[in-house]
């Protein structure tokens, strides 16, 4: 018997992918959470029929997360990232050793647990000692905090169940005001190519909040198009305007220098929609 | 009733797009040809079961091909393109004033055939008067050529029925032979996800002939990964040293000035194919 799991990207068009077996699923108290062994990818989470993460392209989307604001700020010392249980993002944030307290917000305790059971390369960072888990709304943390961090990172879910009013203008003030006055944000923004509006839309409303505002993208294969985009929000330091001395060496299996820098060049169609 | 196209990209993983009509099938004398309707991505090539080109997102790859080596010559008046029977590359060839002969050897005169009548957005150029379509091997056409062409464009199928030849060195060699002393060559490579092998041995046996080796990459959506890779051969010109003013303006919906040196900026794990 071949099994295959089938996300459906759009209506009209997905990826499949053979699988080994199923690991784990339930319907938590937020989402449908499902983890399943794949041969191309290794184990994978799905959230609402989502691919989240893989073990083998997982790296793409957090080290682009991550070191693209981290390299941005001169001193980043205390972080915040929402959402992103599956511990990836913060791996990442550990990486940079100015970092003294990383705070992760994720929702759904579930994420953590079964992450931690079957993403053991991802969620390991989580047991680090710098770090503080707090299974909570990321949206009500942001609303209650004040000058408290100097890099925020939003790692939701695409703008479905519990991640929608983690794309409202409301919550990107509320992390205006969760930062310090250098402080850098960046959210995923999902792909050009079947979710236009929303990019447009996230561009105009954290850029109405923060003086500078830009969107780089990274080629992840478990996503819909492949081509992801990042927004960055940031109340002082430019992504492109980094001093060479300041980048040290990292380990990584994408993020670079160089990449740093042209991850920001956008395809023309994807520039043409910011305008 | 529900249809959907289903590529395997690998044994293992690959795509899923809902389909309105078989427009056309056939066994050509050299491979299998299927033209299908898709709702997400428009009418659809498909040659060996694996996806060519599609109306909506084949801009990316043939503005690539075609405008990177462009650019990268100061003075293209002869072009070839092997392969590309659609025509897309050589659209996008004819944007370049300088431009006046470009010579199209593609072995199946069914792409040619079925393109025109059911991708006339992307085959319309081929009728064009400064255009030689010629139906035969390029193979053989680049080893009878001798210092002809000022740049060649290789838009191959993945290495599989007809197109494996157009991998070994001594095709390379035999387009080095072909292009005149300055010339500029480039050849579609796969993705570095999947074929990591095809990429590092083809690098290989480029930079063992021209003095000038370069690789590049793109987003397109409906192929393997969603990130493609184009290697350069160039006998005096760097892709990376063109001068500003060279840059004119191009009417494209990916490639950019910005895009052209950004795309050269390798993922780490790509660049370290090369090493």
């Amino acid at each position: 018997m071949e099994l295959w799991y089938t996300e459906k990207q759009t209506e009209r068009f997905g990826i499949t992918a053979k699988i080994k077996r199923t690991l784990h699923t339930e319907k938590t108290e937020f989402q449908q959470l499902d983890m399943i062994e794949t041969e191309e990818f290794g184990n994978m989470l799905v959230l609402d029929g989502m691919v989240m993460t893989t073990e083998r392209d997982e790296f793409v989307y957090h080290e682009m997360v991550a070191h693209v604001p981290l390299f941005t700020h001169p001193n980043p010392k205390h972080v915040l990232v929402v959402g992103g249980g599956d511990g990836g993002v913060i791996r990442e944030v550990l990486k940079h050793p100015s970092v003294e307290k990383a705070t992760l917000v994720e929702i759904d305790g579930k994420v953590v647990e079964y992450s931690k059971k079957y993403l053991p390369t991802i969620a390991g960072a989580l047991d680090d000692e710098r770090v503080d888990v707090q299974i909570a709304d990321g949206f009500m943390h942001i609303a209650q905090s004040e000058a408290e961090y100097d890099v925020i990172m939003v790692d939701s879910t695409e703008p479905v169940g519990p991640a929608v009013k983690l794309f409202e203008k409301g919550f990107y003030e509320g992390i205006s005001k969760a930062l310090k006055e250098d402080g850098v944000f960046v959210a995923q923004t999902d792909n050009p190519w079947f979710q236009e509006e929303l990019i447009r839309t996230v561009y105009k409303d954290i850029s109405e909040i923060f003086p500078i505002t830009r969107v780089y993208t990274a080629n992840i294969p478990t996503y819909p198009s492949g081509l992801w985009t990042f927004t960055i929000g940031s109340k002082k330091h430019d992504p492109l305007e980094v001093s060479d001395e300041r980048f040290h060496e990292i380990d990584s299996k994408y993020y670079t220098k160089e990449i740093h820098t042209a991850a920001f060049a956008l395809p023309k169609f994807v520039g043409d929609l910011l305008k």
